[in-house]
């Protein structure tokens, strides 16, 4: 955890969040400027600045976000369905927030290209 | 394996692609219709129809695709500027081959939201 981090205070409870899951390794929270009806962000515990950030050891990790948003893509009613999941690295991915997060969007028709 | 996915076919060497990485697990080739200067496919050799059909038996496999998409951005020089990773699920999600993968974007501004 870096105490600058706003994402790592959302994951400690120290700064609110529309909390939809939460497990030792993963929390799960609604975007606050959601671009489609149902949009939640899935972010590791461990602080990871970016997707490219991770190392092997982070494998088990990695897979546990996906399966996390599996969970949450069910609990949602999104999974028949379908949703999108997005991970944005660096500028020209369009990261905004320095802490690895897995966006999920649902509820309508995504289009193509993905941005 | 299913004979009839295109993309177990192309992972298995039988239907020809522009591959850019392979390995026991993982297979990853550039898109026909490329959606950005650098867009790269990332499938898993086992045959799983959507992410949602992962089970926590798939947890590394879902890591070692994450883990790949790293080693291939860096490789074709993405992990610096930034890039975008993309899985499309179900019709809502804009999924077009019922065979997982993840889409590697990059080498141009990428724009929210992401379709």
């Amino acid at each position: 955890m870096t105490s600058q981090c706003l994402f790592c205070g959302i994951a400690a409870g120290e700064i609110p969040s529309d909390s939809v899951y939460s497990d030792e390794h993963v929390y799960a929270f609604r975007d606050i400027n959601p671009a489609a009806p149902t949009h939640i962000l899935v972010i590791p515990r461990k602080h990871l600045s970016r997707v490219s950030e991770a190392s092997s050891d982070d494998e088990a990790l990695l897979g546990k976000i996906l399966l996390a948003a599996n969970n949450i893509a069910r609990q949602e009613g999104l999974a028949e369905d379908g949703f999108r999941l997005v991970i944005n690295t660096g500028d020209l991915g369009g990261q905004t927030v320095h802490h690895l997060h897995l966006h999920i969007l649902g509820g309508r028709q995504m289009q193509w290209p993905p941005g």
